[in-house]
């Protein structure tokens, strides 16, 4: 492909084979959010630029695509405008301005893309589908196990089936520090070191403690050593029933697993202690999917019940999960998105017959069937059943004189190569009920 | 609303009701288009700003919002992408770049925002849903008329009924102006002058053809006055009949509502010899769809053989409509979209019944019920009751102590308020036969 006529880099164009895919699997998540009464949400491309600015940190914030503004302004080379980085500032905002029409709590899904000017690289882009689901406005546990379950049953829905769900909760993180005596300001940084447990060997880890996040070197090696145990949860479980906040959030698991676990399967959701998520605005119980052979999780979410104030919103509890769609799509099969065949394909023998041949298309279309009409310029039969069996039609028609004359039209089963003559104004029911009982 | 939560000028929230209207509207054509055998197509949402300018006239290039570039580049205040403005330019691109894994013609829909700096007004977006169908790679006049066909099923599909078709020929405008005298190279300003015989009064249309058109007063006056007359059809095809070029446009006009009237009804296409169309890249039939009672048009579009070349792709006949698809939207009333009713809601008499909750709201969902869970805080009956009327639910269940003692659980009919105990066992059964068969 010449360079100019490539999408812009991160970009990618859809042609209709992978957009089918996307869209089976766009449209099937749809169906379990909606039959968990989630409601659907869309927002603009755009926001101003100060409504996303400062939200995403600093490395967040130079990933923001920034809109130039226009006309005489132009020149300023300033921008006012930004593209949506996440689907929460949306969320927030929308929050903030349609507060009292909106039912409460207020259920979303949103499925669409977002842009971040991210180094492209291997299943990175630039403009990928976001796909969140959001509770704003229940501090329910039953709020957490509700966008847990969805997420379970969404990925399943999709065909991702051995998922796991692996839980933790930030109020149990702070009281393990509490636990270690770590102080509750250094828990941040602490929390992002701890976060790397995945990719990092536990000394590594252990050792990144002791020295930037000035942890006690015991410390930092009991604590890692904890984490990392066969015996994890029961360890951790002993450290926490020590503190009000350690049982605190203990509780707030143990009533999430409990809550869900009889949906997605008892086997299927545990306690895992070594799980933080890297966002710093959780406030509860987190927790992502992990399935079998794939590394890193295909959904994440959990509870962050001050955000959508510190967003611009009213401070209301809130929770959400996030799937992570484009790698969901990345699993499936090709054959996950079924290009259809056209059920009919219409010659054109000659230029007398292609009124005719317009009108049998619209009856056939108008009847429910997929049928393509031979658009090029050959009047060759073969070339016109070439073009047919190309198109995998089911069946073609041919439309020549001799029909004409004898009010007849030919149906020409492209697998088989059989013919039939079948009168014209019985060619609509003939070709569904061929069509509906295959021979 | 504090115009600081309101979304950017110009662009709109879609809360779940409005956004159900335009799901629908959408998926209906999408539908349509289908049936044609067109392919899906989606595009980034920005291209690389060279690809854009220069493509729309030095008005539309002032419209089209530019992406400034990104890290150390930023302070330069230069963009180096651009927002996509329309469907046509990344369609030239696509065809460029994925020619030989294209079928031939390739036709393809689409339907997705575009984005255009225009002053936002009445009925006028800077973030708009464009809907295009075009055959790329077709002269015969069958790809005409498909598109004048699936434009006009696309929106039968969505309720609008009493179409009307309006077509004309760029062939035959050249061959009219030529039978005048007028020369070819002033053809472009002459058109966009008459294209204004739809808000202005004839004589001023035929004072700026003589003023800054420089045509012939005289000349403007009988030109206008066949254009306009009750009998401009005859006039105009008498005029057209004296020229080669008017004889092959006039041709094309006949034979294109040959073959789209049968379709689309005879009496529902007809030759409009004062349809001309602003854009001036538009090369054979040209067409324009208008429906009573809603002034201008609801879809437009024509053949447009050379626009692939000049956006960058290969020379190849191309031929489509665009929809006005908010315009329709506007048009529909507001329950063209079905808001759905919850099947069931479940109510929350005490935390012990919290997760039998989950799981009778598992099962629902999972037989395709529609099925909410009391999220709030209350542990009321009639406080929960009012939140299942007010979501709407068809039933709900009431789930206490003494259900569970029973091995019950209570499904209360929302509109009638009978209840009835059912056996925890045979809860989805029953459900599904109640909604199966309402009462």
């Amino acid at each position: 492909m010449a360079s100019q006529f490539e999408p812009p880099s991160g970009t990618r164009d859809f042609l209709a084979a992978d957009l089918r895919v996307r869209e089976h699997v766009f449209s099937a998540i749809r169906e379990v959010f909606e039959r968990y009464g989630f409601e659907p949400l869309a927002t603009p491309a755009f926001e101003r630029l100060e409504t996303l600015t400062g939200r995403y940190g600093d490395e967040g914030d130079k990933l923001i695509f920034k809109i130039l503004r226009r006309g005489e302004h132009e020149a300023s080379g300033e921008a006012d405008l930004a593209l949506r980085y996440d689907m929460t500032v949306p969320l927030a905002r929308v929050v903030a301005a349609y507060g009292s029409q909106l039912p409460v709590p207020y259920k979303r899904y949103v499925m669409g893309p977002v842009w971040r000017a991210d180094r492209p690289g291997r299943g990175r882009f630039r403009e990928f589908t976001q796909c969140d689901v959001d509770v704003v406005g229940s501090a329910s546990p039953l709020a957490d196990a509700e966008v847990v379950c969805a997420a379970a049953d969404a990925l399943h829905a999709v065909g991702v089936r051995d998922v796991h769900v692996l839980v933790n909760s930030r109020r149990a993180l702070a009281g393990l520090l509490d636990a270690y005596g770590i102080a509750p300001g250094a828990g941040g940084g602490v929390l992002i070191t701890l976060d790397k447990l995945d990719k990092l060997a536990p000394e590594e880890v252990a050792g990144e403690l002791a020295g930037a996040r000035s942890v006690d070197a015991g410390t930092a090696k009991d604590l890692v050593s904890d984490l990392t145990a066969d015996d994890a949860v029961d360890r951790v479980r002993a450290r926490l029933g020590k503190t009000g906040e350690g049982r605190a959030g203990m509780a707030e698991i143990d009533r999430l697993i409990e809550l869900a676990g009889p949906v997605v399967g008892e086997e299927r959701i545990a306690f895992t202690p070594r799980l933080v998520r890297g966002l710093d605005y959780y406030t509860g119980p987190i927790f992502e999917v992990v399935t079998c052979g794939v590394p890193g999780s295909i959904a994440g979410g959990g509870r962050y019940d001050h955000l959508i104030a510190a967003l611009g919103g009213p401070d209301v509890p809130a929770c959400g999960v996030s799937l992570g769609i484009e790698r969901v799509i990345g699993l499936l099969s090709e054959d996950a998105g079924v290009t259809p065949r056209p059920a009919v394909a219409v010659t054109i023998m000659d230029d007398d017959a292609a009124a005719d041949a317009m009108e049998f298309a619209a009856a056939l279309r108008h009847a429910g069937l997929r049928t393509e009409v031979y658009l090029g310029s050959s009047r060759k039969l073969a070339r016109q059943l070439k073009w047919a069996s190309d198109r995998r039609a089911v069946f073609a028609l041919i439309d020549g004189q001799r029909e004409r004359a004898a009010g007849t039209v030919t149906v020409r089963d492209m697998d088989s190569g059989e013919q039939e003559q079948v009168p014209r104004d019985q060619l609509t029911a003939h070709l569904q009920a061929r069509l509906a009982s295959p021979a």
